[in-house]
């Protein structure tokens, strides 16, 4: 059931409220982008999250700015976007764009617990590159303590989803005006070695891909 | 220059405040994240924008709930994320991705004046597709009154960029891990014509691609 914060106003057909649809869409997006408030004004940057069940961890590093205001709990948003094509109409006015998105609300607290801190981290990792995590050299107490992870209910979320080919009024359907769908994607190129790394990339890497 | 505000302050070397550097990345963006305030809590939502030199202009639907907060003027944050690679390092804390992003603060105004929405819708539609806004059918009065746009300054915006390999600490580099880089981009497929439309797309579908 969405709050009345998270019901989707604009284009209401597109609302989405179902955990599946919410969840699949979190864990599809490579990141997020995180908006929080410092002395009135709106700050959103971009971040890397993974979802835990009903629990959506947030590398904090980029809002040190905001947990600077002291505060423990924050409010914030978390939107993720995932652009499937561009629409196009035979009217200009009827363009848009298909994507998937989702918008979490609610009070972030910052971890604090070492093994809290840990698993949260695994789970960043895992989240971005699966598979990933056992091969790294793991973290240590410093590294730990040096990484912040914000983490946020999935209490207050809804998603918002635009698919299928461009509407036109019925007047526009005769002109001689292409229409139709530009799909998008974000696509994996070939891994790049480090220097000084020899072999071939691990299969995670070399045939990686997201969803 | 940037402000106290825009200053990017965890990893100053990626702030890059050029505004050769800002406009590309904005430019090549297909959609931003606008954060703004309603009752003191921060929302994000993603949509569409353009760049008209100095000004921002932002698909501002999606803003209605804001806009119906009654001012005609609202402190915002636009911020566009561009995602190059993941970044693969030998131990996890040095894991990264590459990424160009900008933020943009400021206070929005909603446009008003026919032809100035007019003007700012061509772009948005030249910024997503260009091209394509003279074969459409052009909007009509209704259409444009029921787009809403709002306009931002670019005077207080700044970039941040990460791009190249893993950096490992020293006493990482010969253990036996692979580290590198996964290249992404937002790739187009092939145009998906709509129902009732024949002939080959336009070249600016067909050929599609940013940057």
């Amino acid at each position: 059931m969405p709050s009345p914060r998270t019901k989707v106003k604009r284009h209401p057909e597109r609302g989405d409220y179902e955990r599946e649809t919410i969840e699949a869409i979190l864990d599809e997006a490579l990141i997020c982008h995180l908006g929080f408030i410092v002395n009135g004004q709106p700050f959103v940057i971009p971040t890397i999250h993974a979802r835990d069940g009903d629990m959506l961890y947030i590398h904090g590093s980029p809002g040190s700015r905001m947990l600077r205001t002291a505060k423990q709990v924050v409010d914030v948003c978390v939107t993720v976007t995932l652009l499937d094509a561009l629409v196009l109409a035979r009217s200009v006015y009827n363009h848009s764009m298909n994507y998937r998105s989702v918008v979490v609300l609610g009070r972030a607290h910052e971890l604090t617990e070492r093994a809290e801190k840990l698993h949260a981290m695994r789970r960043v990792v895992e989240h971005v590159v699966p598979g990933r995590w056992d091969d790294a050299r793991q973290p240590n107490d410093g590294e730990i303590k040096g990484t912040t992870i914000l983490a946020l209910p999935l209490s207050e979320a809804s998603a918002k989803v635009r698919s299928g080919p461009p509407i036109d009024d019925e007047a526009d359907l005769s002109l001689p005006v292409w229409a139709g769908l530009i799909p998008l994607a974000l696509e994996p190129a070939e891994p790049v070695p480090a220097e000084g790394v020899h072999g071939p990339p691990p299969a995670y890497a070399a045939k990686y891909e997201r969803a």
